[in-house]
């Protein structure tokens, strides 16, 4: 087997283990926190239907057609609209490519940057689909270790001052992190940027959750401080509308590897769905509609992750830890080192509630007692009564 | 610069040849044969919109959920239908994967079965995004000459037992070609798919046009000639819906190899748009309305077709051939050699006509005196006027 299919298989297996979690969970008697699911109830229905008659009305030949790599003009100048309104990063349209989901963002940036055995530095843990993607490339992937506060610059500046090979890029996720729920300090935005910036590194910044944010006050992405050059910034409609219309958008300020991402996107699927991307754009420029979205969807999620800390407060024994998040889908939950989640998993089914147990968010090292569970998913009374039966496996498991 | 962007960089340069085209032609006073378009005055946008409803009233918030990576699998069952009906394979849901575009489904194969330097056989010339795809991950392209009668056999036959390290796999489209629109006759069906087994070497089928055809008698697929295991096939609803939307689908009947492609696109896309999947189904199984609208394709593109041969017979001078395609999209015409058919395309634009000169669709030794034509995209009249202005330019350059 080569050193690439065996990267492709250890890549698949971690993630293989997380889909058959989430096949098995799918029973209507189980409450799930395995998942990352939107809320379907939140889906603005209505509207999107509303904007897609008017895709069809106006538009329908070319939604129908072959399109640009680039993306579809219209929904590119929205994104930097939206992107300038929001996390501050200035960009102008032929630097923004629509992706099929972030995570064809984070596969052509792989594709584009990366030979076999090159570094890639990425917090530990982290997005199991990005060590997925760049694990696909065989990549060596560098654990930095995060805590409250996100990535650890002491830990990030002993790895970048080693003698080891450059890093081609670092790759983070700022706000409300996937596992951890966990948002970037400003002093420690500013520290990377520098840190990057001194030893060339380029950020792959990955900010999907940045919208969804229920406490707490907003900071600008590490795109929007001065000297982006070299950073990419990736961002989706997944969140903030839906992710089955699989519409994202990477931004790259340095020219040269744009039109690099684009060739790569060329080659890979020739460009995304002309039909979406007006439905996106259509959808979005209705007046006052987006942002009232935005506002339901901060207070249901927001309410959801304050029943589920509060069910954790009441439940869960002495010895277990968890996350506070100002926002996003996810809290982080470490149990007593004597538990091992992934046999947690099993009481805890038999409990009928789910989670993600944490290892395959590790690069390395992985402890055994870490958990991963989504709150926006399920209602404030599945939220108590799952954390209730969650609290009960952890107890027999002591 | 690695292998791996020198090859990415070569691979773009030839396609962004041809997008440089494709945008300068995009004038409403140039007649264009150079794109590879249907045309969209034939889409059928009252049954899409129809569908459309369907899909958000009936299974709205799922159609806007994430999915499965293999796909809808309602889709999987109609492309099984489907491909039973037309090409005679019989595949089960199980080997049907849903990709963004026929362009994906190579990427994917590509990405899960070539390492650096791996031959991969193709036709020449051949489908340009195919060598781009093939080349972005650094295969090495080895080109097995074509007739009107498709691959050459005797061609292949040398290939395959000369003492070459042994190709990856052999990549083909065997019905209305692009860019020359011709087919692969029976007899080399038959032929292919033994030397293929004999030496064990995987066929790739790409048949994104078997549905338009226009004339003669159609044949099965080289997958659904007995023994398929190893034989990968795409089709694509681009060509008989519309491209916009993205959708096609890659069929494996090797069960391994599927988990490698659908492991793949998870890296990849995670999936893709479960809104264009559940449309495209609705779409095709409302009664009637799919076989209707693929008999008014077949009947206009066959005018189309017929208005450009009688107008290459009436207007280009002696010393000029060309291929009689029994479908698809394209006609390839061979002018005399002294013809450079990059200068030719100068002298064409001058005369407001447009077409794709030869050169990128081979690997190797690419003649200078080939063209590509696309009639699907221009009515009779605008076939015959632009024929004749394309004659105009062919007899100033002799």
């Amino acid at each position: 087997m080569s050193d690439f299919r065996l990267a492709t298989r250890c890549a698949r297996l971690k993630s293989s283990a997380i889909r058959q979690i989430l096949k098995v969970t799918a029973g209507p008697d189980i409450i799930s926190f395995a998942g990352g699911l939107p809320a379907p109830e939140l889906f603005p229905l209505q509207d999107i239907g509303r904007a897609t008659e008017e895709v069809l009305r106006e538009d329908g030949a070319s939604a129908m057609q072959y399109g640009p790599t680039e993306g579809y003009l219209p929904l590119r100048e929205w994104v930097c609209a939206h992107l300038s309104a929001t996390v501050k990063l200035q960009a102008s349209p032929d630097c923004v490519l629509i992706t099929q989901g972030s995570q064809q963002g984070l596969d052509l940036v792989a594709k584009v940057l990366l030979d076999p055995g090159d570094r890639v530095l990425v917090e530990t843990p982290s997005y199991v689909g990005a060590l997925q993607a760049f694990g696909s490339y065989e990549a060596e992937l560098v654990g930095i270790p995060s805590d409250e506060n996100g990535m650890r610059t002491e830990e990030l500046r002993r790895v970048l001052e080693s003698s080891a090979p450059k890093p081609k890029f670092l790759y983070l996720i700022p706000n409300f992190h996937n596992p951890t729920g966990t948002s970037l300090s400003a002093a420690r935005r500013t520290e990377i940027v520098d840190l990057a910036a001194t030893h060339g590194v380029p950020l792959v910044e990955d900010d999907p959750y940045d919208q969804m944010r229920y406490s707490g006050e907003a900071l600008p992405a590490l795109g929007a401080l001065p000297g982006a050059h070299d950073r990419l910034y990736l961002g989706t409609a997944s969140k903030i509308l839906c992710p089955g219309l699989r519409i994202a958008w990477l931004v790259s300020p340095d020219r040269a590897l744009y039109e690099r991402l684009v060739s790569a996107k060329q080659a890979s699927d020739l460009h995304t769905s002309s039909f979406s991307q007006r439905l996106v754009w259509r959808y979005v420029r209705q007046p006052g509609v987006f942002g009232a979205h935005i506002e339901r969807l901060r207070a249901a999620y927001g309410r959801r992750r304050d029943a589920m800390l509060g069910a954790l407060e009441r439940h869960l024994p002495d010895g277990c830890r968890w996350t506070r998040p100002d926002g996003g889908l996810f809290i982080w939950v470490e149990v007593p080192p004597r538990i091992d989640t992934l046999e947690l998993l099993t009481a805890a089914m038999a409990q009928k509630v789910a989670f993600v147990p944490g290892e395959p968010f590790w690069v390395d090292h992985a402890p055994r007692n870490t958990l991963r569970l989504n709150f926006s998913n399920a209602n404030e009374e599945r939220i108590e009564e799952g954390v209730r039966r969650l609290a009960v496996a952890v107890k027999c498991g002591m």
